[in-house]
């Protein structure tokens, strides 16, 4: 255990106050917080330490939303599509949607702002070719049989989705459904800011303010059932209004189209290529937004309290990687740590103070009950943020829910207690020094970049998806590595490729926004990254890289990565892969390789490749040279801490620099190392829960052999 | 057995006269022929029977050759890709060829035939930025840097490939390389009638000279190590020369490009949707290929002799169910039967007076060897065989090779004689009268439509490949069903169905031309077809059917098919597929379905699907409503004794006639009915090797309880 306390915010209740005490003094905490469905007491208000207090700016307040109807947020959402069986045709747009949830805007002019959409064509229907039936709240269209129409329109957002959310899955009842009013419209404006004054006067007490969060709700739509029916964390659909698009319209200087945010009725996932009107829509969004919270943190600090952003929720518009975040004046960012991924998307934020995470599990009855094993999963939880903290520090972490599950289940405390000793150890030991990493930086390329740093190809974060965890798994390795890692987009490979980086990675499927599609097609990108491997640059592929079907190939750097994918036009053409798994990428790896769902019809081409790992006759790990730099292809890569060593010994390869690797470095797959030169100390951290032997290198010499106990981390002097 | 005889051709070869005739009794064989590698025996001339010769047009006189270098067959063939780093680049064009089979075509103008192309861009470089070294064989371009680069250039054929892969896989030395003329130019066209002539002089006894083939051999490439390097076998690419295209050019009133060719080095495999420059070649060739063939076939007739044409090697135009082929005249076609598949091929085929199929396995040491099972080979092969002939008669059948082998082996000729005597009984007792079918016919959808019939989803007929077997099984359970089936073309649909067509099968992987791609965007095809099914028609997708990203769908009938595939944009929408497998389709199926590769990430969505089989979350089996009709999607199918029954049961669904199905019927999957009215007969067969109990139905009625031995057809009266 540690000698240094703090660092730890902790839940409390109403009726937790002696129990809030004890475990306060036990755990060394230094903040209380009140949660969604928790109160703060007020005997705990005059404890030592802070008092954090969770705040919304855009609901709670039905009263302001009842009286000014037409500030109530609001989504543009599609119809379902509706295929024309004659030379008319009627939509009821809400079809499908939950009119608790979302009501009709009728008070907008339809042929203003929405669209009817030929789907079989993909054109525009002409609005003389529509009218909207009041009565009934259907479309009627003059239509072209058997063409696919949809309707895409503006919605009120007459039940915030949170609470929604909150009040079905605790089957609450007789609580009043909670409105949403939109800050950025300008009664509410003055509403919202007036309102915050009071409460800070009002809470002399609180110390942090946690906004949960500012004013956009990420896109959450519910079903005629009640039950969810797309949910996008990074979605921008609950973010418009009339009066926010006519000034965008003037910012970006074209016409709005709803189009640019219904997306075909994919509402712009993460996953499709961002259209540039999106782009645009993201910046103007993140202008405002900045500004506007920043407004209210001012306040926040003229009552010398602290200003805490929550990353989710209403998060929408803020982009904590974006250009304008630091604009806001933020004091902290707080957000759930799922694992090491999502522990970086909080402590890579500049632009704060500091940032906090809140640890897993959260304290609620799904976890905390028969057959439930919440030690296990603090212990998982734990050991992929360990990692990643080593490699980039919270300041802070902390626990939310009810905070007497916890209490009453045996030894979850002191499961709690080895996380936050070694929390505070690593930073006793570290004492803000930074640990090495290789002497080269890594860019993972996707048509994101930084924007969404830690994001890609992830669904409603650290969510498992059988279609993404052997792409995330490249991210979650990377998360604890000793690599510094860029996220990067196609402009910066067009505008010239940071000289610090010598591997670029791209990973995922064909067709998404993570591989890039079309980006592919560009003479520019393809002929930059082939200079830069060819002068000595690593590529690393992993499921379908720069996959785009074009002039005889898919993936458009198959001449770099020395294989393609079979999507039949060349089963005429023989293959004589044939394995050879003598590499450096495989010393030390003992086991099977998990390639996860292993992108499959993978055949190896050209002259210069290795295959290192086959199924039947497809390729699964393949390695090439291009002129003086090297490429190694994955099928895919989900996290293991054995993956993680086979990653960074493929980087390393790749970069051309195997004999670095060993400068700190740990023989067993299932430990790691991290030195830090400045503290003159390395850890090496057990990520398994069996005992592990492990070789310690330092400097390329054996330095000691080290027996480790089931996930323990161990600081060694240098 | 069967009381009558014939039917039957047997192989033989000079040292084995004897035992020809002691096997021509046993078997009561009516025809003789030759192999490639063996002779026939003067002796056997007198014998009764045909004699069969084979014929070659095109190699087999290297003087001719040498003496009319000009004339020597020519292929269009690509360099491999080439990355400029800098700004001048020199390509090798022979590079990665077999220079002992191609050699480079210098002779005409490279500038008027060859195509430089920039594969970065997609754009033809103009000829005056490139040269031909002829020193060296290089062409030289002046390159944009880091663009890739290929040369397509015209090769002559300097040795037939057929000879050239017997030559090598036999170990043959001293035998001079077979050079090939092209019996489309003018004097080989005039030596090669007179040299037909001579030899029917010369050959009296000879009753059917059997073309091995005609003029162009279908696309078979060589490496630089003389291993195949590509292979297709309905390829065209060797059937180019000067003196063709020119004519090509003044037909089709466009000027040739060798892309219509090489195709971006996929050789116009044919998997990839055809080019209407390829479809125009391709109908351009029949023409010329009938005329001249009729030529050579009238000749045949005018010595009294039989003209038979060899399904395979230089029967590139001939296109036996295209519409130029019965134009040849030919009395027979025969071809090899590796499946239900591949004898359909020949079977179907109109314009000849019969057909004759080779079975299996072929009288070669590969299989008649240690471990090798030649009795199982001609079992496996008769079971799909046979219920395919009781479909569509073949008139003949016969074997081919080493007749030393076969008799040598324990057993096998006992097994070859109970093979005749079924093919010979199916004969009698069905009298020529045709096998009842379904009351609708069911139509394969592809771009290639019946020219290229039961050929759908095959490489290189027969041969197993993991990305085709699961939609090969298709045809191949259809090839013994008791349905009529049609193959069709997109144009067929956008001209207006074929009403006897009650069920459309759409089956491949995207982007093929088997699904169609581009078709899909076509809103006449995707209006016709929700036409057809909302009137009561019926639509089964296997795989990726009408798959190509278009407005918010990747099938782009996945109104009709209940179903579509996620690729990434939509896991932000909540799915509620729940499996509920009591259907119509699953009465009888006791075993796990085979869904083979069956494709991943299969969702079911609308109002009227019902999921019957699931993997995980994913989707294999699902049925769906639309209007009148209906669908029925497969992850993949292939062939097995329990799926034929699943897609028998599937298409009378679609059809929404479940009632007429048991018309004639047995219960168990491992037995199939054919019922022959006219004949007043009812055949059951066992396609398994296990002894079989069936309930036999006739007009919805038990007939007879049957049990059934290993592999055993049993005719009952009706
Ligand atoms: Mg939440
Ligand atoms: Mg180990
Ligand atoms: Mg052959």
């Amino acid at each position: 255990m540690s000698k240094i306390g703090g660092r730890l915010t902790l839940p409390t209740d109403i009726d937790m106050i002696d129990e809030t005490l004890r475990l306060k003094e036990l755990l060394d905490a230094d903040a209380l917080r009140d949660c969604d469905g928790t109160n703060m007491p007020e005997e705990l208000l005059e404890c030592d330490g802070k008092i954090y207090a969770t705040y919304y700016t855009t609901r709670k307040d039905n009263e302001w939303a009842e009286k000014n109807p037409e500030e109530i947020q609001q989504e543009y959402v599609m119809s379902e599509r509706v295929t024309a069986k004659d030379t008319a045709l009627r939509i009821k747009p809400m079809k499908g949607f939950y009119t608790e949830q979302l009501k009709i805007n009728l008070l907008d002019d339809p042929k203003r702002w929405w669209e009817v959409m030929d789907r079989t064509t993909g054109e525009i229907v002409p609005t003389d070719k529509w009218e909207v039936d009041a009565e009934t709240e259907e479309v009627v269209i003059q239509s072209v049989k058997y063409h696919e129409y949809t309707v895409s329109f503006l919605a009120f957002i007459i039940w915030d989705p949170v609470h929604m959310y909150n009040f079905i899955t605790n089957d609450w009842t007789d609580v009043p459904h909670q409105l949403t009013f939109d800050v950025r419209q300008p009664k509410t404006q003055v509403y919202v800011k007036e309102k915050l004054k009071r409460w800070c006067e009002e809470n002399p007490k609180v110390n942090v303010v946690r906004f949960t969060t500012f004013f956009h709700q990420f896109t959450l739509t519910f079903d005629e059932q009640k039950r969810e029916k797309y949910v996008e964390w990074f979605g921008y659909s609950a973010s418009v209004s009339p009066y926010i698009l006519e000034q965008f319209e003037k910012w970006a200087g074209y016409k709005f189209r709803p189009e640019f945010i219904v997306d075909q009725g994919y509402h712009n996932s993460i996953f499709r290529v961002p259209s540039k009107e999106f782009r645009d829509f993201i910046e103007f969004q993140q202008i405002e937004v900045s500004k506007l919270a920043k407004d209210l943190v001012d306040i926040v600090h003229s009552y010398g309290k602290e200003a805490m952003m929550f990353l989710g929720d209403h998060w929408i518009g803020t982009e904590p990687f974006g250009k304008y975040f630091a604009n806001i004046g933020l004091d902290a960012v707080v957000g759930s740590v799922g694992d090491g991924v999502t522990l970086r998307m909080i402590s890579d934020i500049k632009g704060v103070k500091y940032t906090e995470g809140r640890l897993l599990p959260y304290f609620f009855p799904d976890v905390f009950t028969e057959g439930g094993d919440p030690i296990g999963e603090a212990q998982d939880n734990w050991m992929k943020a360990r990692r990643a903290i080593l490699r980039s520090p919270l300041d802070r972490i902390g626990y939310g829910g009810y905070l007497s599950l916890a209490t009453k289940w045996p030894g979850f405390i002191d499961q709690i207690q080895k996380v936050v000793g070694e929390f505070r150890q690593i930073h006793e030991e570290v004492n803000g020094t930074k640990c090495h990493t290789a002497p080269f930086k890594v860019g993972i390329l996707n048509c994101w970049g930084n924007l969404r740093r830690w994001m890609a190809n992830q669904v409603h974060h650290a969510i498992w998806h059988r279609e993404i965890y052997s792409y995330v798994g490249v991210i979650e390795c990377l998360s604890g590595m000793p690599i510094d890692v860029e996220f990067i987009d196609f402009d910066e490979v067009r505008n010239g490729i940071d000289p610090d980086i010598k591997v670029i990675i791209n990973a995922g499927d064909a067709m998404t926004s993570w591989t890039g599609h079309e980006n592919w097609l560009d003479e520019t990108v393809v002929t930059k990254l082939r200079e830069f491997v060819d002068n000595g640059g690593g590529f690393i592929g992993v499921g379908e890289p720069s996959a785009i079907q074009h002039q005889g190939k898919f993936f458009q750097l198959s001449d770099i990565l020395g294989v393609d994918r079979e999507l039949g036009f060349s089963l005429i053409t023989d293959k004589y892969n044939t394995l050879d798994p003598e590499h450096f990428i495989l010393e030390d790896i003992e086991n099977e390789i998990d390639f996860g769902e292993g992108k499959s019809s993978i055949y190896a081409q050209g002259e210069n490749y290795q295959v290192l790992n086959m199924d039947q006759k497809y390729c699964r790990l393949v390695t090439n040279t291009y002129g003086k730099g090297r490429s190694v292809y994955f099928a895919g890569l989900p996290y293991s801490p054995q993956n993680c060593r086979i990653l960074l010994r493929a980087i390393y390869y790749a970069a051309g620099m195997e004999d670095e690797m060993k400068k700190y470095y740990v023989t067993n797959v299932d430990t790691e190392v991290g030195a830090f030169e400045d503290a003159g100390k390395v850890v090496v951290i057990n990520n398994s829960k069996d005992p592990q032997k492990t070789d310690l290198y330092i400097k390329g010499e054996l330095k000691v052999s080290l027996d480790m106990e089931p996930m323990e981390m161990r600081w060694v002097e240098i």
